[in-house]
């Protein structure tokens, strides 16, 4: 059989139906989403102008909504179930540069200001337990 | 209420039994991953030297135990609900050269060197669709 290269487009066979909880997401968008069974899309963050990726967080259809109308990055908390702004409590804001949507609709990108540490940890990025690549191999 | 401003740690209320399909990856590894309903990670792919974010995929526990022993990025399709090696069918292979998992499990970020486009659409990047910020808040 072979090894298929790239996500395939159009219906998701897990596709849920559309997310209970109500959005006020464009519906030119919200066709273009393609959702984990809960109903997200993975927000990947980095800082606009070096490209550190700082972290990723998830985003509903709202969440996105609230993010691109409001320039606060705002995310759906899976544990929590409440959507969390970034930096409200804790004074580490993302103000947000832009916003791009990947060709298979199940991941944005969104390049922000970062102030202070994207991570709850103190750290600047979230990204910070290396795992062991054993097999590496030198293109 | 207030609201949260970073992901809880410890144990997540939606996390399914380990995934089905039998895995290799090392157990401390496993311990720590916080996977989506359907037993996955995202994968965030940039160039490792340039730091350009290629593309978001999916992770199974094998599927990041053959990229971590392998040296090739490989996922877990939801669509077609199989593995694939970036680059098999296609030859944009991804040469691994370090894998960081994030501070609560649910991502890993994957430095490549990328062989051509590592969009299917031929385009370098899959974020190549702009969504409008229109309540942009200057820092």
């Amino acid at each position: 059989m072979p090894v298929p290269d790239a996500p395939v487009t159009g219906a998701h066979p897990d596709q849920p139906a559309p997310p209970e909880r109500p959005s006020r997401l464009d519906p030119a968008i919200v066709a273009r989403l393609r959702r984990t069974p809960d109903g997200l899309v993975a927000a990947v963050v980095r800082q606009h102008d070096s490209g550190e990726v700082l972290m990723v967080a998830w985003m509903d259809d709202e969440a996105l909504h609230r993010t691109l109308t409001t320039g606060r990055a705002t995310y759906w908390s899976r544990s929590r179930r409440e959507y969390w702004v970034k930096g409200a409590t804790s004074g580490h804001h993302q103000y947000v540069r832009s916003v791009a949507l990947d060709c298979d609709g199940d991941a944005v990108l969104v390049s922000v200001d970062q102030v202070g540490a994207a991570c709850h940890t103190g750290q600047r990025t979230c990204f910070f337990t290396e795992l062991p690549v054993i097999g590496e191999v030198i293109s």
